[in-house]
């Protein structure tokens, strides 16, 4: 899209770093009632009241996270927000804020950012936050965008990662794999562009598992589910980098074991037939695929009768002593010991 | 100091993306009543209690924002933390956590990042905030690091960029020009050794500015001083573009016009020696150098003799009539219009 030579161009010496910042920013207006002040200040001023506040913190880089010749700009300004948001809604937290910071080389002409704002702008209205702040500078190469979500919850609200128990439920929302297989189908199609430009792919078979990769939401609907059917969850944590890192991740700060039980693993059919024409194993891609922003939790048992047969969400084990330590339960009832496939930037290439 | 062939080398690969954060935040520890939790959950969780929330957030290139041949990472850690704080003592708030993300290239060694952190940790304890969270990944090229600071403060204590009247004195902290002269003799040093590296440079004449280029401190003690005074500025801002471009921010939020007094700006002896051996105005350093983080604010007339004689404090014009514009009245008793000189990441090379 950055190719498109009919579009106008403005390059961003013109508008300067303040300019470039105003001009950006000038369609959002403060709706949280947290937010006294946004942007134009030294800093923002927030108001949470008798609330606390979580804060978290993503930075996305062009090259490492993300890949722009499938990637339109609007997209990756939605997921920027969302993937932060996403950690926010893991603590069982509301999100309220952000701030934007980036880096731009000049290759990206006004109109990019436009595009990019855009996709920030649709996720702060789906998620109801705030913009209150950024920074916005050149870079050398490529495009790289910091973001700092901030959330509000009572106390007694908030899920920790380090409150599973021994026998408690493990519990996860939607389906998982599908943003790994449609990472799987645009660099297949990116491959196919170089050799055939004129081909036109046809995505449609896979528009869920693309979506999914592209335009991924966060799980706002599940602290509300949650509410609605009495149920406080021992632990959560949102699924950035694949089932099994995260479910490493609840074990080791809960001191707790856990088997996870392969036939239970939520996969949407679209999942399940573009891993048998990719020829790779579903479950791999479950466990170790990352980017879904799916929630996994744990719950009390006394709370299964509550969630059961909820379409949202899917028991896939249970918590066990740290002792037994933490494994896959095979369809064949062989028991795997879950490692972290979790994708990690320093010795990945591009996801 | 990365050429140092002696030292250890650990690559990033070996830890990964996790192993690195806890390696890098392990002696950090939470000290600020209203930290609950800080790095290792989805997000951090804050307690403002009756306080309200002050946030910032800056971004940090290498390149374009710093040149690591003459700035050592444990500086660089320091000063990308004060220049983040610096925003939050603006608001007359009091910064409490911060978060930092980083991304760094391969040819980073572990003993780098732990430099960097060394700085990080220094400057934390030194403001008394604490590391709540950060994402660390890859890049490409070179080092980015990206902060976001938080505060807080009464609300009847906050000050704004928007309350200056007509009248109001316009008073600065400390002196300035000071970074900016020590930017040009690192440079100076910088070209001198490119030609002849067995050259050993005397900084000692220079060592005031160029711990104001490399190890800038950011003004706590100004709010604490304004509070022993009973002084509360009408409205306050930090100076990291150069004085004119501040007191024109001042002018437009608050809807007010200034006459700034070139013989009252104040100017350490070291920036006035070296400019004329660099054959500069001081004054134009003053006005368009930057990153001094000294505070410029403004007073009501009747607290003028609760600050007189401050050996901290300098009373350098007055607020107008927005109509009447901004100037610079200068020693030779004209008038001169403020322009925003201030640095531009888009249009500038290297500051």
């Amino acid at each position: 899209m950055l190719e498109d030579k009919k579009q106008e161009r403005t390059t961003l010496e013109k508008l300067g770093e303040f300019g470039l910042i105003e001009h950006l920013t000038q369609n959002f207006t403060l709706q949280q009632a947290s937010s006294l002040m946004g942007i134009g200040d030294d800093a923002a001023v927030l108001d949470f009241t008798d609330n606390k506040t979580a804060v978290t913190t993503d930075l996305l880089i062009e090259g490492v996270h993300f890949d722009l010749s499938y990637m339109p700009l609007k997209h990756l300004g939605y997921k920027a927000v969302v993937v932060n948001l996403s950690d926010v809604y893991a603590m069982n937290a509301t999100p309220t804020q952000i701030t934007v910071s980036m880096a731009v080389s000049n290759r990206f002409p006004l109109e990019a950012l436009e595009e990019l704002y855009a996709g920030i702008a649709l996720a702060a209205k789906a998620y109801n936050v705030d913009l209150i702040g950024g920074d916005t500078t050149s870079s050398k190469t490529g495009l790289l965008i910091s973001i700092t979500a901030l959330g509000e919850a009572k106390e007694e609200a908030l899920t920790y990662r380090n409150g599973a128990k021994p026998n408690d439920l493990l519990v996860v929302s939607g389906d998982l794999g599908g943003a790994y297989m449609g990472l799987q189908v645009l660099e297949r199609e990116k491959e196919v562009f170089k050799v055939n430009p004129a081909n036109q792919p046809d995505l449609e078979p896979y528009s869920y598992i693309v979506e999914r990769q592209l335009k991924p939401e966060a799980r706002k609907d599940i602290k509300e589910l949650l509410g609605q059917l009495e149920v406080l969850p021992t632990s959560m944590i949102d699924i950035s980098d694949g089932l099994s890192s995260e479910i490493l991740h609840l074990c080791r700060k809960s001191s707790v074991g856990c088997n996870l039980f392969e036939d239970k693993i939520p996969l949407d059919p679209t999942v399940i037939s573009s891993c048998e024409e990719f020829n790779i194993d579903s479950t791999m891609v479950a466990l170790s695929g990352g980017e879904d922003y799916e929630l996994l939790f744990t719950i009390d048992q006394k709370d299964f009768s509550k969630i059961k047969g909820n379409p949202n969400l899917t028991v896939i084990g249970h918590m066990t002593d740290a002792n037994e330590g933490a494994h896959l339960v095979t369809r064949a009832n062989s028991k795997i010991e879950l490692t972290a496939q979790g994708w990690n930037s320093f010795t990945s290439e591009q996801p």
